[in-house]
């Protein structure tokens, strides 16, 4: 394929990148996540990346924008596409352990619980409304919306949801090596929850077993009128069987093609489940000369915070791959 | 006059109305504020408020949209300018004491303190870097930002900030009596703290006396590319004697007639001082027909949450006064 799978029908004036940031207590388990260098760092991620992206560098933490492993983070990859674009992304906090040290859209959320052992988003509901007062909002701004996110540990709460909603799903993580047997461990016990309740109603599954992140963007979502691409892999796909279960429209998911390529995880079988509409990005990263990037191609990062979206918003904006590539690798460059 | 005094000499095809809302403790200092039931409500107004525009009504506490006195607040006049012009406004968390009950774009700062006996707002600094990341981000999805303030308290801190300029400024108040003798009491120990520190730099001034509005404010105002109006009495002017201290481009200021007549303060001479341009909406409320609307004529309330900026910006979007006056009316008698 070349850089994307398929160009997206859409046209459009004014494009908005937008990312969803979200804590959930999972990432802080042993081995869930890879996204910070210890458990506890997980739940800095989504402000540190952030701030990496609005300001270009991360000053607020001793902290460089690699993964523990030296990989270039997604969020340097979606800060370089949002210069090289001159686009200024906006944040919307879904509900973290930290304060921002940037402005954001803020629903007043609070951190998701363990779903193994409490309702994981006891105000799923109120944050769909508030969702609902953005997506009007953004409408107002924009009329292509290119929607990523920021969750550590939200492979397992997507793994969840899917799985509550019936999807033979597996899921993705930004490990080389999947750590499958503890997020089947997990959703295993959240679902047991959620079976003895016996709980069906969609936004109820995200208030058992979601993260914060899955309320607020289907709200979006749901009052969005302009085109809408939800920027992710396996999260945005339990963000779309959620929409799809709530008989919404159904926005399309772009993603990479490291996250399509993930053989722990089955996507495009999701996808096709769901019938929701895939474009996969492949930026080639294995000949852009930077070893952390190349890592991406053997399973390592794969995506996050919407970078796959942000390098596919490039491209509908008229960049070509050559000047994207570029750009990530003077970006990166910089950093390491 | 008309119903405006004169007509912005503004072309615009994307206007966008805000409201930054901010406490200080201020607020609590019995006797201070007219904006709230009691001086603990006080700090209450701003979400209160924020809630009432966005969603019609106040369901969160058990509260009517109504002065302490039975006037109907500002709020709701800012309310049913957004419906008549189907505006959606957009609302800054500069730093309040309850989390708000709508989304807000929020810059992470805390309620300003009691000026007599700390700093007021001691990231003033960072509060401004924050106002103008958010300027930038403004100055995106529109050419018109007309701008107002819920600061209850706010008229004692302006008080502060533009004497400590320098400005022979007597300031507004929500009641008919002006609290004059108390604000000036405060606003003597405030000067007295600021004195003795030699604090002469605007950020500085704002840190020492301020409230988190208006470093917010200034730096929205320093990095908006858009034609700016300022919609508030004596605390915009305050906003606005900051900006010229910090050598910005000054904005406009649009507020009520009520203001201007309000003989406790001296607006037209600040404004003058300052060089900064008003503009000031008559809005006939004594013609009405509503006891409480009425009573803004003969000094209570006068202004509040960008009332006057609302109904400056539905007659700029060519509503005329019988219909700005007809839909205030209607929403205002909803609630009575």
């Amino acid at each position: 394929m070349g850089f994307l799978s398929e160009i997206p029908d859409v046209t459009f004036k004014k494009p908005l990148f937008c990312a969803i940031l979200g804590n959930t207590l999972l990432s802080t388990v042993p081995g869930v996540s890879g996204a910070g260098s210890t458990p506890d760092n997980t739940l800095l991620t989504p402000i540190l990346d952030a701030e990496l992206i609005v300001q270009g560098a991360i000053t607020s933490y001793p902290i460089k924008p690699n993964t523990p492993t030296g990989c270039p983070t997604p969020a340097s990859i979606t800060r370089s596409m949002m210069e090289l674009c001159n686009l200024h992304p906006l944040f919307v906090n879904a509900g973290l352990r930290h304060s921002p040290t940037i402005p954001c859209f803020d629903v007043y959320g609070e951190i998701g619980e363990d779903p193994r052992f409490h309702n994981a988003v006891p105000r799923a509901q109120d944050l769909y409304d508030q969702g609902k007062l953005i997506g009007k909002a953004l409408s107002d701004f924009s009329d292509l919306l290119v929607m990523g996110e920021c969750v550590p540990g939200g492979t397992t709460t997507a793994l969840c949801v899917l799985r509550t909603l019936g999807y033979e799903a597996s899921v993705s993580s930004s490990f080389v090596d999947n750590p499958v047997t503890r997020k089947e461990e997990i959703c295993r016990i959240a679902l047991a929850r959620v079976m003895a309740d016996n709980i069906t109603v969609p936004i109820d599954i995200l208030k058992y077993t979601g993260d914060p992140m899955m309320p607020v963007a289907t709200g979006i979502a749901s009052t969005y009128t302009g085109h809408l691409l939800l920027a992710g892999g396996t999260q945005m796909l339990a963000v779309s069987a959620i929409i799809k279960g709530m008989e919404l429209d159904l926005p399309s998911v772009v993603t990479t093609s490291y996250v399509r390529d993930d053989p722990s995880a089955n996507v495009e079988q999701i996808a096709r489940q769901i019938g929701v509409k895939m474009f996969y990005v492949d930026p080639g990263f294995g000949e852009i000369g930077h070893a952390g990037l190349a890592r991406y191609c053997i399973g390592e990062v794969k995506e996050g915070m919407g970078a796959g979206g942000a390098m596919c918003l490039a491209h509908l904006l008229g960049y070509s791959p050559e000047e994207i590539r570029a750009k990530i690798l003077q970006t990166v460059s910089a950093y390491s």
